[in-house]
């Protein structure tokens, strides 16, 4: 058999869900990727036993063997990250959303015009971001062409599946003298960032370009209008926030008399490449809306324990099959570990079940049947960010893009431990989403390219 | 002038938070330890540029100077541990507190009869608590002797300061066959480990012992008043759960009529050296007698938003002075972090102030300004869990115990990031606590000893 269309094997232990709530232990699996880094197949011990792939593979030094208490994981979707923001992870949280954007976000944001600077910054955040097994990150930028070109170069030289959008604000009512543009400034910069990406050299669909409208808040109509216009004849990706918490909410209804998400459809904005953050705040008729469009929503639980004023309604929405990922929302966040986001969201909904105040009864604390497991967590990470960005990826599936995470649980000095003896296979998936750090993810592939190896 | 006196001395930047609330910025302070381990002196820039001090430790090989980016901070404080529950951290927190115990903790603490599985699992335990810069820990065990013995053996070697309680369990409906002891056997075993811990070779007040009833489910009438008659005699550590859920709430109201900490008065169990886990169902006359008492609450945040249905009243509690620290609830927690255990109280206080139902107003859906903030659970890692054990720890003071933390932001592939130009020592000091993960912490001192060099 020819197996020269094969550019490597891996063999070993692997988890997916392709299943939202159920999980597959892929046991001593081989995986093949070809040489358009797409799994080419997935053989079983007594599928590859009666096959020469496994001699060929490993004389021609094509096989990757993990070790035991090494484990494959579908590589992790970040449907949510502001790239500028970086240097601002871990700070501030103790402010009003308000005053944290005034504070800290924009004049930080502004100060990517320093090429240098946004460089330096973006170089750390790509491969702290690939250093924690994020495989598909979609970016908010800064409100500048220049430095948003440098974040698109960074994640296409780091091989990162990059979703990159140069941010949009022109409102003077809303947004600092320092740091907005004109719409004509907007439009003419994102054309230009959508042209770049299209011809970047050697971006072969790893990069994409993505239409950022910030928020209603710091956007005009007119600038809404034409950002929708553009999406819709380029079939463009779209990201922006909606209905994040009660004054964002409050201000489309004393804006336009309308919620987000009918602003957003009015103005061209809503589709099935449309990335909705946080979608707090919805009406029946938005939940309605976002799934006729076939949109998304990036869940960010730790950054809407902060910020949102309201627990986003996970379940309810699962239960309905919507589009939903999740997203780390740095820098509103503290990592961006897509595993944390996963661990978070579970917090979040369970705490949502069970309220909070002891003065009430116990049936009236919280929002009953609201919780969400640590598996329908992981889905959203990886099966259900792969639906919502429209991509084959997120599962380990023939045809697929192999983006993978290899997680070492014999590292030391971690918390990931597996006792042989006491710890099921549900048991191992579930500890990885609690528990793995940084230094337990010691290889990461994208498009079947190695993007990180620490051993 | 004669320094022979000092052990050593550390010059840098350290961060302490002796007030509820505030933090000091102890900036190129110059700390000297003495013999005891104790704090000789905390010199500023200028009071040590008319020494010899400097010169003399210098000359002799006796200073730590901490690099840029090098960050002291006090020990941390872990009030509340389930050592024997190690193996089982991050697994099967989908699961209602009664199955979690009655499937995975029972079966699991019953094992450490085999004295080899208690010293792989404690030595891995101790090093890792250690390592993530806990320098006290209050550890519950299991219902034997002799893996108890291990665990404070591990300690002592390890150094670390360790409050250890052989845990107590008679009831025939609560517990199982296989995991609980007669009263005389709870007893009698009790004694042992106090009269063993009392005698430890080397033992310098490094180690305590803690009498243990696990909770009033797990007890009969009869033992909790030996193990309060022996503690009161003894002048012994209390440590137990109290009031964590509404079934225990509602346990103690079917067997006494009467709350937790009403049966714990009633039987000898509540004092100054009590330290009570959780303590979320409390009614106005339980928080008067703990702090009449002079009780301790163990505040432990993310157990409390999987296990204990609703929220502690944390800043209420706080605003009234109560001795209240935090624990980590292994493994009813993902790490062994107490700095997640602060960043952890701090989300679940927000969470109760905002609030989760979208279904409600803004002003009805949480409970006003109940958050607590970061320097508040940082504090309570610290001074209030040193207060909570009535130790001189926590804060760097002359005369306080050398238990000490180095934070390295320089450390590769981790998130704690400074970036000198944009972060004042109040974002520092966030940064620290929100994001910094075990590889950081590159040393830890106990009682003046270095128990973890990682350079």
């Amino acid at each position: 058999m020819n197996h020269d269309d094969i550019l490597f094997g891996i063999l070993g232990n692997a988890f997916h869900c392709p299943v939202l709530g159920e999980f597959e232990f892929l046991e001593n699996v081989l995986i093949t990727i070809n040489t358009d880094g797409e799994i080419d197949s997935l053989l079983k011990p007594d599928e590859y036993a009666v096959s020469d792939i496994m001699e060929v593979l490993e004389r021609e030094n094509r096989l990757v063997r993990l070790k035991e208490k090494q484990y494959l994981i579908p590589g992790l979707i970040d449907l949510h990250c502001h790239a500028p923001q970086w240097p601002q992870m871990g700070k501030g949280l103790d402010l009003p959303l308000y005053n944290w954007l005034a504070n800290y976000t924009f004049p930080l944001e502004a100060k990517y015009q320093d090429l240098e600077f946004a460089k330096r910054v973006y170089d750390d955040l790509v491969q702290s971001t690939l250093s924690s097994g994020t495989t598909s990150a979609v970016y908010f930028s800064s409100i500048h062409l220049e430095p948003t070109r440098v974040l698109a170069d960074t994640c296409l030289e780091k091989g990162q599946r990059a979703f990159v959008g140069k941010v949009c604000m022109d409102d003077v009512e809303q947004c600092p003298d320092y740091y907005r543009q004109s719409v004509e400034k907007s439009l003419y910069e994102t054309e230009a960032f959508h042209q770049y990406v299209s011809t970047m050299s050697g971006n072969h669909g790893l990069i994409s370009s993505v239409v950022t409208p910030r928020f209603i808040p710091s956007c005009t109509e007119g600038l809404l209008k034409e950002l929708g216009q553009f999406a819709t004849n380029n079939n463009c990706y779209v990201q922006t926030h909606c209905s994040e918490s009660d004054w964002a909410r409050e201000y489309s209804q004393q804006k336009y008399g309308e919620t987000d998400i009918s602003v957003y459809e009015k103005t061209g904005l809503l589709g099935r490449k449309t990335i909705l953050a946080h979608s707090i705040f919805l009406t029946e008729q938005d939940v309605i809306k976002i799934q006729d469009y076939g949109a998304s929503i990036a869940h960010c639980p730790l950054s809407n324990m902060y910020f949102a004023n309201a627990a986003m309604e996970t379940r309810e929405l699962l239960n309905r099959g919507l589009h939903c990922g999740l997203g780390s929302d740095v820098a509103a966040s503290v990592t961006p570990s897509m595993l944390r986001s996963c661990f978070d969201a579970v917090t979040h909904s369970r705490v949502r079940e069970e309220g909070t105040s002891t003065k009430l009864a116990a049936g009236e604390r919280g929002e009953a049947k609201t919780r969400i497991s640590f598996l329908e967590a992981f889905w959203m990470a990886t099966t259900g960010g792969g639906k919502a960005l429209d991509k084959n990826i997120g599962v380990f599936r023939r045809g697929f893009s192999f983006d993978a995470v290899l997680v070492d649980a014999n590292i030391q000095d971690c918390d990931l431990k597996i006792w042989q003896a006491l710890d099921s296979a549900s048991d191992i998936l579930e500890k990885i989403i609690s528990t793995t750090n940084r230094q337990n993810i010691i290889k990461v592939w994208v498009q079947g390219r190695e993007v990180v190896c620490k051993q």
